[in-house]
């Protein structure tokens, strides 16, 4: 299934000259979407991982579906002043500015391996962010998994060595 | 499986007064996540749906995987200024002040049967305008699901003669 003609290019969003990559036709078609999940799946299922953990918010739009069908739970990574429990915090730069990200400081027991989820990665510094709170809580990064990379950003380097896997890409 | 067990009680968020329902617990415990999804699904092949609508960002959380569950397409229902293509929107009254929610114009074909998703309901006031974006999208709601149901808040009331369903219940 050609995954790429479900992705919508929307210009000048969130301001001018940004092509926004919409994946909501992907959504909001059956099979597309079930097409995508199980590639995210069959993904996640070649890892030693403990729990799945997903980035507000279109993160927990993917990152639900593969903890429940490998049996995991799930850790929401959510935006400043969301989670209402005591919080570790990470402050980062967007490519639209700034941002900060907290996640429940008892999301995790010591040493549990975390596959970081989240829609799309353009230069990876969500994804940097979330990384640094599974570490602050005590936890591993096994992988960082998106539905769509924006390989042009070069997101990937941002990650360094870790593993980092994508269905859709673009040059 | 007793699903209250996961949920905790948090004393004054996100104001003085308020006891919030924390529901991550129990997505971060694998087997009380997949019971509370399958109590979900069960109820949603009950119903005839063409798809199915979350709203933002903890309906994304059960949405998606109920929409998968039954090969459907998923709508996210977003804050306003979130979705990049043309929307409607609906403004309404929250809880603690007033909120606006949008839908794509192209989310849905005409007559289309929709099932909507959120973590919770507390007053009704945002499964309405959510209902009123089905609505103005040409969809049906067929009904409204939920995880938590803040029954003494009686937000059934505000959904008028709509199916309602939900897996826990606090009167």
């Amino acid at each position: 299934m050609d995954l790429y003609s479900y992705i919508r290019d929307v210009p000048d969003f969130p301001k001018p000259g940004i092509v926004f990559k919409d994946i909501t036709p992907l959504l909001e078609h059956g099979p597309a979407l079930k097409d995508a999940l199980d590639r995210m799946v069959e993904d996640a299922r070649t890892l030693e991982i403990d729990k799945v953990a997903g980035i507000e918010s279109r993160g927990f739009l993917f990152g639900v579906p593969i903890a429940a069908a490998l049996g995991l739970g799930f850790i929401p990574v959510r935006k400043a002043g969301k989670l209402p429990f005591h919080t570790n915090q990470v402050e980062y730069a967007l490519e639209y500015g700034t941002a900060t990200v907290e996640m429940h400081i008892d999301a995790l027991q010591k040493g549990e391996r975390v596959l970081l989820v989240d829609d799309l990665m353009a230069t990876g510094g969500t994804m940097v962010a979330a990384s640094r709170l599974v570490e602050a809580a005590g936890g591993v990064v096994t992988s960082c998994n998106v539905l769509v990379d924006l390989s042009f950003l070069n997101g990937r380097k941002a990650l360094g060595n870790k593993r980092f896997h994508t269905v859709l890409a673009y040059d």
